[in-house]
Parts: structure tokens; sequence; C-alpha cells
């Protein structure tokens, strides 16, 4: 391809990563062009208030998003407005007007993605969304190009800069959460409203992405279990250390043996030795373990106008490209996930509780463990007072084994707190 | 695409790599058709000698490879015979008979690079080469697609799995050169005659062909300045750490400021708490800068038939869609590039010299410094009976005045010998 070619770009929203967008459309327009062959023209801007200052001709502006989106003087869409609606609409309304869409917006996939997916192949155009996953890693293209003849068995990966950057906190400098957590807000890294990162829903979004790559069957936010890290302290961090692990919020996808699907979001001890474990402050990562590649791991910013919008931009001269050869990259049908339920992982598990210190005590809790089968490794006892505090690590059991072991020591006497219960990933 | 489509592949070589690759296509086949709707036939397989057990039908096999490029049963020719000739031409012919070529031939990319991607674009078709570099890690389709509207500053990559293990054994059990090279060769991770990994030959390659996608400018092997690890010692090495970095032989590119590109591969200082210091053992890393992404690392697998034939497969997957869409991701011309002299890089410096122990010594090797203009930022004497060895470590200099610097301090009577010069890289 040596002529040029104009592709002409409608983007919808202007806030941060729009902006950065723009930005970067114009900074780089003579890269683009002596690499790709191809001039991207942003031709229209849907915003929401026409008077705000933007990086973008006054006269592009307009208020109304549907018909940036169907226009017939736009080649690629490039969506950055976020929500669920009325995007999700408005995104349907440029595929079925057999305009390619590129977003961000990883609720939106999370919750619909099998509906736009289908609607994308229908239409016979392009759905990228490589800025939806660990916003500045290159990622999705990956998982579904260079990896497409390869059998995942588990991604893992730090998905939220928010927690990844209290959690560093807490481990480097001793912090509370609730202090470290201030930092973040005062940093700009965490929201006023911090829910949807601390509570792990903003990383459970992507794992279900991820999962529904990874495996071709369609799974959705509500399949993820999720579980955030507002419960964890500075003592459950320490004593992590002590055992030559850190505390990580992941996000974990696998397929079973039996071809079911399990996704989870939750706080994790990871071994200092795990590549995960040295992916610190506010950078993301995902870890992937496949048949054939053994380990791959992927590390970047996962947040901010720039690095999102610079995938973005990737994904825009990818759908213009194909625009111009009338082709597409088709998902192929999704088949829903059979999913594994939570009760059923299989995993190590750090337990932290507090017990009377006399005699026959441990004998007590030990034999609650044995009943429900699960078999401890190693445990740990500090003096608190009158009091004890133990710390158990278990063998590999089974997850709902455990919920019944922590229900019945509740019932015993001698026991009179069961502080953070962990799961332990990464040494197999 | 929800019918069933044949892709017919001609594998050319039928070693450890192609033989993984037969193995892949057999194992993954319901997994490619259920994701991508692709069905592969291995239709021909071409070997040296029809004798030799394969994981493939007998009757498949062939000696005559210029007969599968070209056979008109084959949509989509996968190399793994490796070398320059006849490979070379064996790939032109293919191309030039409309057929898609997957290779991982990173000799035959760095030096005929150009060649192959203009006969590519020419005939329409795909020239794919995802395990050419970093083998099992996805990198290439990144840097030419998500990154595509990306601008890169600097690549630096561990791009050889046998001089990163012979340099991990050297850090972390103080092993000297020649024993952890005996190691490696033991255990398989060096062959017999090690040059070409340990002269840092290979990784030049793979500078060449990461140079050349980064910036869409052609970059030879020969435009590679390269130097090898032999003569590190496990001193250079401790000392490194005391002043907290490790030693990893890394491939370097660079844009410069007047638009030259600089590429390199030697052994580097980088500090402790750089991502790449942490990749181990023979992993490979790929570290990438860019104005909008700011640090991206790429980690996994660096060699091996699997992670090799799993990149492979993945290109023959997006080859066989593209042959059946009739389309192909173009290259678009190339400009030579201009390369920056090796002698003016702008780097710090750690040099190790050793010296008379007496009054006035480091006052006249410090004037000799000074003369060409290159500042120091610490140094370290340590006792050696009636010599002292000094470890310098400069400010930022040109490689150049760096060079005149150690020419005219071989000239001082007072300086008996200078060890190891190492270029100190990741602090800016």
């Amino acid at each position: 391809m040596t002529e040029r070619s104009v592709v002409r770009v409608g983007l919808l929203g202007c806030g941060t990563v729009g902006g950065s967008f723009c930005e970067l459309v114009a900074a780089q327009r003579s890269d683009i062009e002596s690499h790709s062959g191809l001039t991207l023209e942003i031709t229209a801007v849907a915003v929401r208030n026409l008077d705000a200052d933007r990086p973008v001709a006054r006269e592009l502006l307009t208020l109304d998003a549907r018909a940036v989106a169907t226009s017939p003087d736009v080649d690629v869409v490039v969506e950055t407005m976020g929500g669920i609606e009325p995007t999700r609409e408005i995104v349907l309304s440029a595929l079925a007007a057999g305009k390619p869409v590129v977003t961000a917006n990883k609720e939106l996939l999370a919750h619909h993605g099998a509906e736009l997916y289908a609607a994308a192949d229908t239409a016979g155009v392009d759905l990228l969304f490589e800025a939806s996953v660990a916003a500045g890693i290159p990622l999705i293209r990956p998982l579904r190009e260079s990896l497409a003849g390869e059998r995942i068995s588990r991604i893992m990966g730090i998905l939220n800069g928010t927690t990844n950057y209290i959690l560093s906190q807490m481990t480097e400098h001793v912090a509370d959460y609730s202090d470290a957590l201030a930092e973040a807000q005062e940093l700009g890294f965490a929201e006023a409203d911090p829910t949807a990162d601390v509570e792990g829903h903003d990383a459970a979004s992507k794992v279900a992405i991820l999962a529904t790559l990874a495996f071709g069957q369609t799974v959705t936010g509500s399949d993820v279990f999720t579980e955030g890290i507002a419960a964890l302290t500075s003592e459950d961090i320490s004593n992590a250390a002590r055992l030559g692990h850190v505390i990580k919020l992941l996000g974990i996808v696998e397929m079973c043996d039996d071809d079911r699907i399990a996704a989870r979001v939750h706080p994790a001890m990871v071994p200092t030795t795990h590549p995960l474990a040295s992916v610190r402050d506010s950078f993301n990562a995902v870890y992937v373990e496949g048949a054939g590649v053994d380990q791959l791991m992927f590390y970047g910013r996962g947040a901010g106008g720039y690095p999102t919008a610079a995938m973005m931009l990737g994904d825009t001269i990818d759908a213009g490209l194909n625009v111009l050869r009338s082709t597409h990259r088709p998902f192929g049908v999704h088949a829903t996930a059979a999913i594994r339920p939570m009760n059923e992982l299989r995993s190590a598990f750090y337990v932290s509780l507090d017990a009377r210190d006399e005699p026959g005590v441990l004998a007590a809790i030990a034999s609650v463990f044995g009943e429900h089968g699960v078999s401890i490794q190693s445990m740990e006892q500090l003096g608190l007072g009158d009091q004890a505090r133990l710390i158990f690590i278990t063998h590999e059991a089974v997850e709902g084994n455990v919920r019944f072991t922590l229900a019945d020591l509740y019932e015993l006497d001698v026991v009179k707190n069961i502080g953070q219960v962990i799961r332990v990933v990464g040494t197999t």
C-alpha cells in the first residue's frame, strides 16, 4: 500500500482518554502515514458540553453521539464515553451501520460482550478493545491472534492499578489500609468513591473479558467470584512477607480438567520469586500459562489517558486498514461457559485466628481442620497476652471444606476471632 | 465465519520446532476449529532424511522443499529449515507463488528482511515471524499492530536465553564464566560451539528485526554494534551487585533526537529495581518505552520447540484466515535507516582498572578522564598488595570520549591493567 488513504474517525466522548487520543492522532500523523499508509482524520466528536476546552477544532463538536455513530462521513467509531447505557445502544447502531468500533469500555464488554461480538460478526466489521484490559498493555491482540493456537491453562493478572498501589504502599511502608487508600486518593490513583476498585469489581470486568477471549466461551462479570482488599491488615502483609510471599489482588481465570471455567478476583499470597510479585505501584501485569508457551508475562501501565489512547490508536489503525481492505477479524460463535463454583476451588489457604492460650486449644482447632479433610502445612503461634494468634497455612484443600472448617471453628468457645483467609497461589 | 474452512499447510523442515508444530496442530485441532473456524491440514513436509522418525504420516514426507513451497496443494508455507541459503530463495519462491510464509528464521530476516518484506507486499501475501524474536513471547504482532500508533523511543531486551542463564548463574552462585558456560552446555541451554550466543550475534539479529519493525526503517544485522559476555568476570558481577546493579546482555534499539537509529548488543549494568533485572535463568524479556504507553515489558520463553511452535501456529492461523479473506497485512515501504555510530552513544560507564598504589596516581588518572570531558560520578578503591583496583562509574559521557580516555590511560606508566568497561543503562 503505497498511496495514502484517508480513514475518517468519529469520536464519542472527549474526556481524558478521548482528548489524549486526539493529541496522539495529531502528534503521530506522519509516523502513522509512513508506517501504515493511513491518514487518520477526526471528522466528528460527540461531547456533552460544547463549551469546554478540547484539543480539537470547535466545529467538529456535536452533542449528538447517535448521529456520529452512524454518520456517512465516519469510517471508524472510537468510543470513549464509558458507561453501559446509552453507550451499548449507540455502539450497536454503529456496528449495524457497518462501522467498526474501537472501545476501552470494560463494563460494557463484561456484561454485553456476547451481544456486541455477535453484532460485529453479523455486520462483518471489527470490534476492537485492546485498551479494555490493562489499558496500556498490548494483551487482547496477542491473546486473540498470537495465542490463537495455544491451549491456555491459566491467566493471573494484576488488573487494577489502584489496589496494586495501595498494597505496594502497605507492603513497602508498613502502612495501614486506610492510610494507603487516603494517599492513593491524594495522588489521584484512587477515586473519591473507591468501591469499584477496592472491592474488585473493576478487576472482575477485566477477568470476564480475558476468560471469554482465552477460552472462546462467554463469561460475564457476574460469573466472576469477587473479593476485595479492604479487610487486609498490615499484619497480614507482614505475616505473608515472613512466609516469603507478597499479597496481591489477582484476577484469575482457569480452564479446569472437566472443561469448566473458573473466574475469580481476590487477594492472594504470591511467592516473592514469582514474576507477579515484583509488579509494584500502579503497574499492571498479566501472567499467562499454556501448554506450548509455558509462561508469559505482559507488564505495563494499566490506566491513564495516554497509555489507553495509545492502544485505542493502534486499534483504530487496524480497523482502518481492514476497512480499506473490506475485511475484519471475526470472533466466531461463542458458547456460554460452564462456570466452576468457587466452593470447588482447590487451593492452599492462609488462615489467621485468635484463640485462648491454654492447653488443648491447638488440638481442638487442629481436629476441626482434620474433620473437614483440610490438612495443615505449617502453623505459627504469636502471643497476645492470654490469647494466642495462630497463623495456619493449609495444604491444597477444597474451598467449600475450608468454609465449613471456619464455620465450625466459630462454634468453638476457645476461638475468639477469625481474621483473614487468603488463598495462596503461584506455587503450582 | 461459522462454516469450517480447510487451510493446507506445507512444512519446510521437521526438526525440534517443525516436529513440535506438527504435534500442536494435532493436539489443538478442535480448539482451533471452534475458536477460528479453521481446519489446518498439514499436506506436505519437506525433510532431509525420509527415514527418521517424525510425528507426521510417512506419505507426507518429501525431500523437495522447493516443490512444497510452490505446491498447488499448499495454502500456507511454514519454514523451520533455518539457515540463509537455500532458505531465502525457497521463501522467495513461495511468496512469488502467492503463498503466505510463516518463519522464525532470525538470521534470514536480519540480513534479507527488506527483500523479503518487499516480496511479500508485491505478492500481496503475509510474511509472519512472531517466533523470530523472543520465540515464545508474542511481541512482533503487538509491535506491528497494537503499537502502530505509538512513538517508540527505546526497546531494551534480554533476547538470548543462553547468555541470560550464564549471567544468572554467575550472579546467584558467584560462578566463573567458564564454569557457568560448561553447566549451560551440560543442561542443553548452550550449544557445543556457543559463539553465536555468547558473542551476541544471535541477539544482534533479533535487534535488527525489532529496530526495523519499531521504527519502520530497514536495519540489518550488520548495523548492530555487538559485544559479548565472555570477558565478564565474577568480580565485575559482584562489583555491580555492590553498586545496586545486575549485569545483563541487552539488545537495545533507540530512536535518537536527530532521527537516526542506534542499535547495539552489549553487557549492561541494570539497576536491581528495573523490571529487566528480575528476569532470570533462560527467560527472555523485552522492555519498551514510548511516548503514549510509558513502559511495557513482555516476558517469557525465548527458545524451545513448543514455545516457538506455539507462536508459529498463531501466525499460521492468522495467515490462513487472511488467505480465506483474500487479504494480508502489508509492511509498507521501508526506508533504509540512518544509523548512529556507536562512538556517539551517550551513556554512563563502569570502568575497572589496576594501578600502582602510590601518591599522585589517582590525580593522574582522574585528570585523563577530565581531559576528555568524562566526569566521574563515583570511585571505589580496593587494595591489591602494591597495586590498587579502581572502580569508576562515570556520569553520562560520549562513548568516543571514553575510548580516548582508555587509550590515554593505557599510556600511563602507573596504570597496570584495564579491565571491563560496562555501559550502565536503565537509570534514565
